[in-house]
């Protein structure tokens, strides 16, 4: 028996045309391991949006019912020759009900349950996931348990990064997102003092608003001062961007390295020997990251991703922190929406040039 | 009772004004950790010249016997705040007689002998260095000893940090340098795979004939394919650079990606698992480094400097490097000049601006 349902793909071809569409699909009966959820809600999480568009020219593209043709500019489009043809789902995370289990154990305990889950194609009406990933979500309605993966557990994950690595502080840029509120809230709740970069005063408030001791304002003539003051009081030489292109990051290096130079009594043609430390985890900016030589040898600079960093730290952290979000979906892990979507609706023009621009505290979710 | 001598020192004042002159100087008795060393050889390496003269416009300074009077660009002159006013000694090793010894008997077994040195002042007639990081040179010459420190223990060091990391093959930008034919013959005695990078078909032609397996053109117009070729072949994720500035090391993730992703059996939009490192351990460019957003976030990206690594690295390891330097020094850690001057000479335009320049086998060597 198979299952039927709609789904949005997303085909790059090799001349550049990206095409995003709303498809019949077919849905093979779950492998033992697996469930079959019929999706309730998905929420539309930047790392969806690469996958989804990219960069591709949304403003001139042709909009049809269910569908979107646009073009995707260089590099980017040869750049991503592995996508090339290749008709791809999206949809990191979402919650549904299961509709069918595999034979295990695992499998057949979620049957009928409301779970949270990571297919990969969660912008569908029914996807396959693996059992072991799904979280029951007992009285969590699907909206409130959509967004139970991605986010909480990356901020978590930050958290863990930090005590793993010895750190008792946190620079988040890009800061009064969806994330980095979760982000503020764990660190009020585990004592670890974290400096919130954002870019715009009302951003300051929102993050004041929750409690945040440190907000620097990048756009204020005296950011650096600012943030070196942060950066003295916290020690927080260690952080986490999710812009990417430009000089943020370098900009946080620099602070540190003037900090640190600041209580040294003697002048070093190394610069300080304090380590600085910045992992990136997004691409907001899809431009170079620009690093300049102004805080000498003892920093480091590197990519961050959920899967990989889950798949360190080991079975046992995984379940601890699964569990703390369940606990808490209500409250420290709460998303919130701008838009509720359909399908269809996530191809109209308005909608997706909407919620392509991830303004903060403006994210859509999707209703299939 | 102290001993006066010769001395060279590097002044940059406020308002960017660099002056290094060669001036009688004071050496107060060794303290008990400490030798007096009578400096007879001391090599100018890449890492003085940018205490020296850093980014100093040479070219158009004022040179008098004995003295530069030069002007420091900015942000270079500002950025080195710390300095300004600062009257800096400088040369980092070197190699001479003990003349003086301190109470210790560390000290005190040095007393006569020729040693190398760390002195940190090496462009000078006389030293004080701490015993403990004293080399007895035994019958080698001063002129063989002079580098006997930062070179091979850099080479040395960065094969350890290979071994530590669990990797089994390095690749070496600007690698036909002298530390770069040192750390060719440590992989080919210690079974390391080198993927050594260079920009001219001499130093092609000189790396393989020190027996280099893999030496790769970035002049070549199919750079990337010999790059991406010899990657694939000695599994290659990890190396080192000295230049810093430009898209050198952005380009090695390029390639270290695209092969890692010619061995994925599906794309992913997070680029492969593989990570990659490169350590970056000067700045022979000073300008910015470029990271693109084009290999994913498995990637890391930090500065390497020798001093933090060996305190990391511990007394045992040191210890082990160094009796392997003293025990090759006329072979694996040889080192070789263009020229000898004296701490006059070492300033007349003619010599400063070429041994400024840095040119792969043109060295100098300071026998003060």
């Amino acid at each position: 028996m198979t299952t039927t349902g709609k789904q949005i793909f997303s085909t790059l071809d090799a001349d550049g045309t990206l095409t995003v569409e709303v498809a019949e699909s077919t849905f093979p009966d779950p492998k033992p391991s697996q469930v079959l959820v019929r999706m309730e809600a998905a929420p539309i999480n930047p790392s969806d949006l690469a996958l989804l568009f990219g960069p591709a020219d949304l403003e001139n593209a042709e909009f049809s019912p269910g569908k979107i043709v646009a073009k995707m500019p260089e590099p980017f489009a040869s750049g991503a020759k592995g996508r090339h043809g290749q008709r791809l789902p999206v949809g990191n995370e979402g919650a549904g009900t299961v509709v069918a289990a595999g034979d295990s154990d695992a499998a057949q305990a979620l049957m009928g349950q409301r779970v949270a889950c990571v297919p990969g194609n969660a912008f569908s009406e029914y996807a396959l996931a693996e059992a072991a990933m799904c979280l029951p979500l007992g009285d969590v309605s699907s909206e409130d348990g959509a967004s139970a993966f991605v986010n909480p557990m990356t901020a978590l994950g930050f958290v863990e990064t930090a005590k793993m690595e010895g750190q008792k502080a946190i620079v988040h840029l890009a800061a009064a997102s969806n994330l980095g509120q979760m982000l503020n809230k764990i660190c009020l709740e585990d004592g670890i003092e974290l400096v919130n970069i954002v870019r715009k005063q009302e951003q300051v408030d929102l993050l004041k608003g929750l409690g945040a001791k440190y907000v620097v304002n990048s756009s204020d003539d005296d950011y650096m001062k600012q943030l070196r003051s942060a950066i003295d009081e916290t020690d927080a030489f260690f952080g986490f961007d999710p812009i990417g292109g430009g000089n943020n990051v370098d900009t946080v290096f620099k602070a540190m390295e003037q900090v640190a130079v600041s209580k040294m009594t003697e002048y070093s043609r190394y610069g300080s020997n304090q380590e600085k430390k910045m992992y990136v985890y997004g691409r907001l900016d899809l431009g170079p990251t620009i690093l300049t030589p102004s805080y000498g040898f003892g920093f480091t600079y590197a990519g961050w991703l959920l899967t990989p960093f889950l798949a360190k730290a080991g079975m046992e952290t995984v379940v601890r922190m699964r569990t703390r979000v369940l606990q808490n979906l209500k409250t420290t892990f709460a998303s919130s929406y701008k838009a509720r979507v359909n399908l269809e609706e996530m191809l109209t023009k308005e909608n997706a040039l909407d919620y392509r621009a991830m303004r903060t505290g403006e994210k859509y979710l999707v209703t299939p």
